[in-house]
């Protein structure tokens, strides 16, 4: 056949691309393959990984630059716009006379329920006691997170009423569904947090659900968790029970004041109104020292203009309402600017991701958030497809590489997201739990020891001779390069071989093996009754509602 | 169903995530539905995304900054190892005697095959004479090129023996594949070249194949191509059909020097290494003063050390030996470096690609490119994936957009890149070619213009209504987001009805009507001729052979 010359590099029109021949078929033959120097099969790829994942730290520490996509000059009219949006436009505060109380006494120009905010005001509060960074505790303290700065949380996919599989298509989500993903993301080693509402456990009364899905973070996982925000009580519950199971820990001795051991999301209802469940909540845990993420919940087209400095002044305008009333209610409060930015189908209306307008507002309200001095959260792994196709990877991947590389320090989303996120898909949490680990290596960034350099291995083998044989390589085996336990990188006939499964199909296996191979981190017994009974007591105190 | 509430933002825990009822339940009724101002069905899409698509200009000029992970000292030791490489290891040039001489009488230190460069000679001839930027003319200058500086140019994957497409499976590619392929590419707005070797037409005789090839970007695409680098023959040919092509325009009047029309690729044969066959190609170019990509190929860990900076050391010392003897041999003509690095698996000894590892080689390399002052290439829409599914997407999606941000010039394997470059992948051409649309208006940044602050439009709206029916929407309408032929965003209900496809299938349906409506670029009959007649001519002047 002709086409075996091609496969060697110079012999033909194609020395291009790599075929994995370049590799067996290299000028030298292959003297001490890779595979003779350790355990073959199955058990050592697994170990090897193991020993990879465990080089992931509770948090990432980035040590690559931010990417920024507009100067100085770019965001400060930006931040004048967001000022000019307080002052001449205003927020509606609705159905709260506190907060218009607050805003009264602070010097803000209220008019029923509209208030104008004096030039610069809101930033000044902002500054004055939000905190830079902040420490989110964990019942264990190795997964303990700093949010802010230059670190990098990873939390999974938030609030699907639905869920996917292969194996069962789309259905409503229910608390067992709730109670897999708390373990997949507990067995993550590239997801920081438990996150939240992880889906939907439609099968629990509305009222009442908000217990067993933060039971479900305390017992299933070790990590730290976010708390209901749908109604006061239930924020006032999750508080409770996190004092439960902190007990002792959960005050700082030195300070007497409730460490915060709770972030909970708090959503504008775009554009420019905050509402009293958000405010609500947002109040009941800014009283407790717990962390709120205040995020205007933007569809550009729908919910603000249709361009992408429009929707960035907007998203700073409504966060900073938000974050200063925070400061206001408890100055130091934890507050996280926080931006949601999706754009509309002008076409059918619907909802899109991973397209670039998306991308280039996370860009900006990153770099207002540093110059703001808060944390930022934005980003994840959206999509608006229906399955875990090309489509949610394509779109997945241009979320989570601008999430990485424009700076957001808490990631909601990073994994499971499907359809806009109506969906959780097991199959996409695990895919989408190996790129956030293939991220953890990017943000890692260039090693420029003398080991990174790697000199002496270029000068130990000279030219025309390959490199997998020699000292530096054989001292950098193990951790030389990300490994994906999901990627299929072997000769298309070792894949058809082993059934020519695409990603998904061996993202099922892989979420079964760790449902399978799951064991729960210890809780004290007594603390677990203590939470159980404090369910239970609460549970039978009102009757069930689905409002 | 107690569902129906959760869709209401603000009223359950799910107030993170959009759903399309977030749109269709906002408060304010939709009192000017989207659709009721334009022709709704299927035409009225066409037309909007040609008239979107029309935006496109023949390349793309830049309007956001940079992405660097290195600083200027981190560069600078990069640089400082390339010429320790350079100077005590030295480069092999193998069984090329006129390579050895221009290095002897340009001041190398010549032993054997082996030639060492006093430190700074190969950067200080690339800087005398290889151009900052330069224009690849093509035979409709409305496609003409311009390569380096803040632009990019977006060309198809190159040199894959087989094809796949979900019809047929994978098999050896042909020369009507080839053809297919070049229609696509010249029917692709978003793709600006014609690129080399699509696929190699293994249907025809190894020596020549080239001239069908190269004839076909000259008769069924009026964009920029690439060139036969096989055989200093082969290349000869090329310059010599180009020269029938262009006639009269072949030659600048002013300078009385052949324009540049192609643009070949001439890889190293890492490390450290450059053979007899791409030599002489690239001193055929050079000398008819065609551009040249020249490309350290590497897959590290077996032709470079595994480490980001070492392989980017090494891949710097090649390119930089390589385009100065470019420019000993014609001084002035255009060379761009080239970077390709994959990572190999340590497991199984395959390359692969959507990693980490080359993204941080290409940030850094893009930084050295820049700082030597040559157009750079590297990048495309690489994956190791077999087929076009999620793994494919993340994969491509991972080395896209640092692409983009990084600054690459000249891109090849920006669409149907699939199997580590040995398939071609009709389907994920054009799914490729949809991202390199939204890479189009990711690179176009952010417009501070007062369109694009869009106060106006919150002015109108304020707070708690909707942006649909605003004038601002009605004006930006059109060209306010960048719009996908195959993503689908629509509800699962309607995907359901549709069929449930996911984006290959939709991929496999447009390809199919592309090449339905496909109508060639008119070129004049006369020259149609004499490229047949060259070829004939030739063909019929030595015996096929498969070497």
């Amino acid at each position: 056949m002709p086409q075996t010359d091609q496969f060697r590099r110079g012999a033909a029109d194609d020395n291009g691309p790599p075929g994995r021949q370049d590799v067996s078929m290299d000028q030298q033959p292959l003297s001490q393959p890779v595979r003779s120097r350790r355990p073959s099969g199955r058990e050592a790829k697994i170990a090897a990984r193991t020993a990879r994942s465990h080089a992931f730290g509770p948090y990432i520490t980035r040590n690559i630059p931010y990417y920024e996509v507009l100067g100085p000059e770019g965001l400060e009219l930006l931040e004048h716009n967001a000022d000019t949006i307080l002052e001449e436009i205003g927020i509606d505060f609705r159905d709260d006379a506190e907060s218009l109380q607050l805003w009264k006494e602070a010097g803000a120009d209220v008019k029923g329920e509209r208030v104008h905010f004096p030039r610069g005001m809101c930033r000044t509060i902002v500054r004055r006691s939000a905190p830079k960074e902040f420490t989110q505790y964990a019942r264990n303290p190795a997964h303990n997170v700093v949010i802010g700065g230059n670190r990098m949380v990873f939390a999974p996919a938030y609030g699907s009423p639905f869920v996917r599989n292969l194996d069962e298509g789309r259905r409503y989500a229910r608390i067992e569904d709730f109670r897999n993903f708390v373990k997949f993301a507990y067995l993550a080693t590239s997801l920081h947090h438990s996150g939240g509402t992880i889906c939907e456990p439609v099968d629990l009364p509305v009222n009442k659900r908000h217990f067993d899905m933060v039971y479900s973070h305390m017992k299933y996982s070790d990590k730290p968790y976010m708390g209901s925000v749908t109604h006061p009580e239930r924020a006032h519950d999750t508080v409770e029970m996190t004092r439960i199971l902190f007990g002792d820990n959960f005050e700082d001795p030195a300070t007497g004041k409730p460490r915060t051991c709770i972030i909970s999301l708090i959503n504008a209802n775009s554009p420019l109104t905050w509402d009293a469940t958000m405010l609500g909540a947002l109040k009941t845990y800014a009283r407790a020292n717990q962390a709120l993420i205040v995020t205007p919940f933007i569809l550009a087209g729908a919910m603000s203009p249709v361009t992408v400095a429009g929707t960035a002044a907007q998203t700073l305008a409504e966060a900073l309402a938000g974050m200063a009333l925070a400061q206001l209610v408890n100055p130091g409060a934890p507050v996280v600017l926080g931006s949601f930015a999706s754009s509309l189908s002008m076409q059918s209306g619907a909802p899109t991701f991973g397209t670039p307008e998306p991308a280039l507002v996370l860009y900006v309200m990153a770099a207002l958030a540093r110059r703001l001095g808060v944390p930022f959260r934005s980003g994840g792994a959206l999509c608006a497809s229906k399955i875990p196709d090309a489509q949610a990877a394509y779109e997945s991947a241009n979320t989570l590489v601008p999430t990485c590389l424009g700076g957001v320090n808490f990631v909601l989303h990073t994994a499971g997201w499907l359809e806009g996120g109506l969906a959780m898909g097991y199959e996409k949490f695990v895919m989408d739990t190996d790129q956030a680990g293939m991220m953890h290596t990017l943000l890692a960034g260039v090693d420029l020891s003398e080991n990174g350099q790697a000199l002496d291995a270029i000068r130990e083998v000279g030219p025309g001779k390959h490199f997998l044989g020699c000292a530096h390589t054989q001292a950098n085996f193990q951790t030389a390069f990300y490994r994906s336990p999901l990627a299929d990188n072997n000769s298309v006939e070792q894949w058809e071989a082993e059934g020519a499964k695409d990603m998904t199909q061996r993202a099922n296996a892989l979420w079964k093996k760790q449902l399978a191979e799951y064991e729960p981190p210890p809780l004290d017994p007594a603390i677990d009754e203590g939470l159980l009974d404090y369910m239970n007591r609460r549970k039978s105190s009102f009757p069930d509602s689905n409002v």
